[in-house]
């Protein structure tokens, strides 16, 4: 095979067939005789949560994580936030003629990892060809005389219910909100690769199934679930409380972000509440279930940074009580924030 | 609502959200309260297909269609051959800023429109905003001095069985090979559109439900479907009998094309058989349900140029007999055919 991704591989031909069965089909390999067919046969339940996400996140890798485990893991997040267990993903390829076909190697290996880190198989996927970058493309990587070819993925995914479905109609006044990780660091990530900081900022990409399934099996009373990502904490609120009679009341100093972080986001003026995760989740629960729901978050491994953030109060949007004792109405991000960060 | 994508529509902030509202959710409408939520909730079954398609096409607007019917189409096409009754769809847009937004109402309410005419839901979504496209960019449509932006479109389907699933392995010795349509028809609206030939030539895009549920309804035998796509007849059937005993022998004289598309390829010198379609299903049926099958096909409105093309035969590579007497043996394409056909 050559070593950059052609056309012709997006034919639809003999090199598409070569394409898909000397990268994808390996890494995607799920013991089935017909490996990644134009469409899987699934096991199901009789309800089911289906969900799709595209990404196009600038650069490709960056620290913690690289364009493929994002978007399992963004699809993964979001089926989970249903109540549904993950069962099938498909994955969709946009691919720049030119790419180099090693990094298409190592991000379908960073799919499959993560895939198998969440028990979650990808069964079906398509792949598409289209025209190399022309000089002077105006992103970050590209702006080099050489401009990179690129890659987009669409991963979507079904979820089968084992446990009643969450709904965020299901919050109630007074119910205490927990966070399951810092805020802001998966935008920190990649703001630095950008700006071609070198520091200690690592993505939290990450899929929640443990979490998310503890919490399941233990009983406990969930009421709603939702990811942190594009937006920020804030945005992801304001959409939660749009409707609402009550909304959620949190507190400045019980929010986690990580030192780093926080320096990172107070050199450049950026406010942490618009700065997205991509493994970072909202739980709701009520109040007498607060305490039981944080401890088991904590001893998983993606969330033992986990807090409980405030609680769903008598207030018509939702606050924040600043560390001065003040209290600032949250609004959701306006304009661009930081594009391609997912 | 400004007139052109811009990226703060692709932030996940309150303009992707007007976004969604103002396009996407009002053309999608599904009666739900929650409409076109992060992840859709949808009445499965124990068996379930999942299939991805994106879509690429070039241009995006052409005779009989564009690029959202092509992407509610395919995907539906897609889990019809599994067997399966297509039930929801999801769709990811890639956006490149600059993109009329006017454009984009047309392009979501011809997937609204064909998503109905095919009695399927579409139920998730999910939006991304690029950077617009660079001087100098090499396809057709974008060699102007100022380059059109550009949108890719995901779609993602699930469907439930309540008939048997139907598997390629199915196919037997002896069964009879339909078409249900004219041969290389989405192709050379392609190419016209693309080398601004104005001929009536249309595209066959359109989704096959009605051809494949009455077939399951008669109760009429049915081995196996595959839809004819980027490749053309010769690369689907060199995959479908990639590894049988016997495979496809198939007469020039009995294929269906229209005699403009033929009068196109010969003045071109293109090969009717590696030329793809978007509305265009083999079927597989035993010998003596042949002519009810056909008979079913062709009384449906997609199906009016249905045709038995041959049988499935003792030979090792499946071979065209031509008008002349003589035996070919069928390739799949190589190299590039047409890029960006869907």
């Amino acid at each position: 095979m050559s070593e950059k991704i052609t056309l012709a591989q997006g034919s639809g031909g003999v090199e598409t067939k070569r394409l898909i069965e000397s990268i994808f089909a390996k890494h995607f390999y799920n013991g089935k005789t017909q490996n990644m067919p134009d469409a899987a046969i699934v096991q199901g339940g009789n309800k089911l949560a289906f969900t799709t996400d595209s990404f196009v996140v600038e650069p490709l890798f960056f620290n913690g994580g690289d364009i493929g485990r994002l978007a399992v893991c963004g699809t993964i997040n979001d089926l989970l936030t249903t109540g549904a267990t993950p069962i099938a993903l498909s994955c969709g390829f946009i691919i720049q003629a030119g790419f180099d076909v090693a990094k298409l190697e190592v991000i379908a290996d960073s799919m499959a990892q993560t895939a198998k880190e969440a028990s979650v198989q990808i069964v079906t996927g398509d792949t598409k060809v289209i025209e190399p970058p022309q000089n002077g493309s105006s992103t970050a990587a590209n702006s080099a005389q050489n401009p990179q070819s690129n890659i987009f993925i669409n991963t979507s995914g079904i979820g089968r219910f084992d446990f009643e479905p969450l709904q965020l109609e299901n919050i109630t006044l007074g119910d205490a909100i927990i966070v399951t990780g810092c805020l802001g660091t998966h935008h920190a990530t990649i703001q630095s690769a950008r700006m071609g900081f070198s520091n200690n900022i690592a993505s939290d990409a990450a899929p929640l199934c443990e979490i998310v399934q503890s919490l399941q099996c233990s009983g406990v009373h969930l009421h709603a679930m939702r990811d942190i990502t594009r937006g920020g904490l804030a945005t992801v609120l304001c959409e939660i409380f749009e409707n609402t009679p009550y909304a959620a009341e949190i507190e400045e100093a019980k929010l986690p972000v990580l030192p780093q972080v926080a320096s990172f986001a107070q050199i450049l003026g950026l406010d942490i509440l618009h700065m997205g995760n991509e493994g970072n989740m909202l739980v709701f629960v009520p109040q007498s279930s607060a305490e039981a729901a944080l401890k088991i978050i904590k001893a998983c491994k993606y969330g033992q940074n986990a807090a409980i953030i405030g609680q769903v109060g008598n207030v018509k949007k939702p606050v924040l009580k600043t560390r001065i004792g003040g209290t600032r109405i949250l609004r959701p991000l306006m304009g661009e924030g930081l594009p391609r960060i997912c």
